[in-house]
């Protein structure tokens, strides 16, 4: 993908349209570019690789459905917006899939000059307020955050289980990096943690995970 | 896609499992078939169609950015679960493109039924409350559910604009057609309605659509 060309670049609005709205949806129209992101993941209804985008909703859906399970009470609405938004720099600095060695090295760095470069395009109050989402979700401080990254490391071994393996059985997956990506969800739900602990074991038991 | 049989039956859960969990997360497993239900709009990202789950996940975004514009004041978390909620009876209903002629027949009757199937696999409690929030966008009374259903209309049209024609130009639309879906987005905000009379005028100026 060429980085430099915006999509609302190839056919610009009609006139008439107010600058403020020009600049939200010169955004949205970015936006689109999420849908190309591929991730390591495969999808359980498709012989393919999950995109950003689709991840996106599913952790939404997610949210909203297991709330209940969060260790601390959550707004569910605020915490919806922070998967909806959490993957939104990978448009410029593409996925870092956790199971290739040396392919998060320089992720913060990257995600941190797509971050300017994406949520610039907004109007500045938009560009500062999206930009919260996004730190909020990445410390993982509060509640909210917490529990939605919890739902974004339990996806995809939702996905691997459905698939019998899926990605824990890439050649850089081992038995401590699946552990990693457990204690990830415990750190946002007990017992979410639980169940992640009897999918490891049992893939571990299956060989689907190297021990 | 055989609908008769559930994702989560390829690989049941291990022993363990609370009851009530399993039941989320077979409905949670079964929502990751959205992903491959296929729409008409083609995205401006890449040369294909865009899915239910991507299209779901751009509302969001869009609910989230633009708000602002609604005519009445809505609450966006909840707006947001409307939205990521809306397409999931399409699972076994598909999707209904309103520009193919005798597609919408039976969709009431089709999403229905899908609807008693697909949010039957949820514990009672939340079965009802997801039924709820379908119903609620379907109904499209509450401000939230009008807004939701403008950004329903407005995102294929953002789509179309950046294609330069998109479903515009498939066989069976027309502008009496087009101007019908435009009139989705006035109900729920005078701006982006007089935004998307914009993309439409200049759309049949540019001969993407047929006048």
């Amino acid at each position: 993908m060429d980085d430099d060309a915006l999509l609302i670049d190839r056919q610009p609005l009609p006139d008439g349209v107010p600058a403020r709205l020009g600049e939200q949806l010169r955004f949205l129209a970015e936006a689109d570019k999420l849908k190309t992101v591929l991730r390591a993941s495969l999808l359980a209804a498709a012989d393919r690789r999950e995109n950003d985008a689709e991840h996106s909703w599913h952790l939404a859906l997610m949210v909203i459905l297991l709330a209940e399970y969060a260790d601390q009470p959550i707004d569910v609405g605020h915490a919806i917006k922070l998967v909806v938004v959490h993957d939104l720099v990978e448009i410029y600095a593409g996925d870092s899939p956790v199971f290739v060695p040396g392919a998060a090295d320089d992720q913060a760095e990257r995600e941190m000059a797509a971050a300017e470069r994406l949520f610039g395009l907004l109007p500045g109050d938009q560009a500062a307020s999206m930009r919260a989402l996004w730190d909020e979700f990445e410390a993982a401080v509060t509640p909210e955050a917490r529990f939605c990254k919890a739902m974004d490391r339990l996806e995809p071994m939702l996905l691997n289980w459905l698939n019998g393996g899926g990605t824990w059985e890439m050649p850089g997956a081992t038995e401590a990096l699946v552990r990693a990506r457990e204690a990830g969800v415990v750190a946002g739900s007990t017992s979410l943690g639980a169940l992640t602990g009897l999918l490891v074991d049992e893939g571990l038991r299956r060989g689907w995970i190297r021990p």
